[in-house]
């Protein structure tokens, strides 16, 4: 049994079992397409694809992992507007040949991430390729009403903040990483965040979305950077540093987000989340800017700072 | 330029450009998530990914074509739910070296669908990839407050019924065929259908969707089948013959439904679609019978059938 080759019929049946409808979900799995009821009057949507060779190896990622992986992504973007994740489809490219029970994973790891920040599975699609796997999960969302928060909201003066510690993601913590959804909450609800996004390209790339889409500049003090412990591994591993890591590697999915000066003190006096929050820089009116330990400074481009040091 | 390979953000900045956001689309493409305003209480939700070398191939099919398919099977399955597509976000895998033109081929075609049924695409992904081109389209939709009509409805005795022709599609349709939104829209509000289904596995087999989801038999009229010339077409080249064609080709993109008879009745006389409308048989209690012209009866199973008389 667990060895037989995947039947799109079988796979779809053990996810309808594992995925039924409720209050929320009018029509699930089985029809041409699901009905759900919306919690407010407008709603999110993101779509991410996950793809073998590129996004993940199965060499070192297990199925389970992808399927965590490709919906936490998502989630992640979704709390990045300061949303909470409400319904999701998914779509899977499996390689001919791959295991039911591998399949399966696949599906038991999109159903991990989506029990643990409460979203519904609801629909899907499923084929054989001749290609890589290929995993598109699109994910549904809501802001309670709130205003969504953007990348284009940041101004002149704000705090500059970041969520977690950063850099050296690729050691493991890619395929398993906590999407920031209650953080994501907890920030628009209370402390009106003007900008925000996740960290999925780097600090340096994504500090540069927000900068390009406010038509703002930013101040960053290298010694306030949260720098993780994977950082400083990846960083004996590469003889990189450890602020290059943390300033250039992807996949942290922390959130990035800009306030008012006394909003940013207030919360980190709070420090109301379970993740440290931690000041970096402020807002200014161009250019991006690193000051070093010793006080010189350096232009940041959006893919780090040493090559351009 | 038309040679170039395609860049990411510069194929995602010309898709922005061609995808403004409106009054629906509060915010569009370009941040972490799109916000869009809910027509009504309750959002239509599907998912279909298609791959290069299973679902169509390069070598017959153009960028465009394959962009119009990815965008029009999800519209016609929100049709046959009797709803209207309203939102669409879109994932591609690109072959690496892919050129940039094409690239945006592939995106005017889902955008010349989008425009022909009044979706807005508001966000999506874009990858290179080892593999085949894969699209995934996530389109949402809209029963402006109606039930949606489910594959489960069907009541002995209803009448069976199907839009257009039917079989051969293979012979090019398959690319450009259009989904049957305004049909599907005029039967949910004027004709209260029990069942539908829109006929992308083929006539025998997503006949049989409706009957299990129902539990439900059909008696169906060989004779009274709606038999395309491509069906024609396409036996004349295999050799099997074209009631086979209609009944087990897949990718009509078709509706099948089922009505009460005098409804059904009247809708036959009123033929108030752009494309002919045939009842092909009737629900029964139980089994899948085909009348073949001689009056004989065959079992009928999912795949056609030819293969079980």
């Amino acid at each position: 049994m667990d060895e037989r080759r995947f039947r799109e019929s079988d796979l779809v049946r053990w996810i309808r079992g594992e995925s039924p409808a409720n209050d929320t979900v009018l029509v699930g799995i089985g029809d041409d397409a699901a009905l759900v009821r919306n919690p407010s009057a407008s709603t999110l949507i993101t779509t991410d694809m996950l793809i073998e060779g590129v996004h993940f190896d199965l060499a070192s990622a297990s199925p389970r992992e992808v399927g965590w992986k490709a919906m936490a992504r998502n989630v992640s973007d979704i709390a990045a507007m300061g949303g909470r994740s409400t319904v999701a489809v998914a779509a899977a490219a499996l390689p001919r040949g791959f295991a039911e029970r591998d399949g399966q994973a696949i599906v038991r790891g999109l159903l991990d991430c989506a029990d643990a920040f409460g979203v519904r599975l609801v629909g899907g699609d499923l084929a054989a390729t001749p290609g890589p796997l290929v995993l598109t999960v699109t994910l549904l969302g809501d802001t309670g009403g709130r205003p969504p928060v953007l990348r284009s909201g940041a101004r002149v003066g704000d705090a500059l903040l970041v969520t977690g510690t950063l850099g050296g993601s690729l050691l493991g913590r890619h395929l398993r990483f906590t999407p920031r959804q209650a953080e994501g909450l907890l920030l628009a609800e209370r402390y009106a965040p003007h900008a925000m996004i996740d960290i999925s390209d780097g600090l340096a790339r994504d500090l540069h979305h927000i900068l390009e889409e406010s038509r703002v500049g930013a101040r960053l003090q290298a010694d306030h950077l949260p720098i993780s412990d994977d950082a400083r591994r990846a960083a004996a591993a590469s003889g990189r540093s450890a602020l290059d890591h943390a300033l250039g590697d992807g996949e942290d999915y922390e959130l990035l987000f800009t306030l008012d000066p006394p909003v940013a003190a207030r919360l980190l006096a709070e420090q109301p989340l379970d993740v440290p929050l931690t000041q970096i820089g402020i807002i200014t009116a161009s250019g991006t800017t690193l000051v070093l330990p010793d006080g010189t400074e350096r232009p940041l481009d959006p893919t780090g700072w040493e090559h351009t040091a």
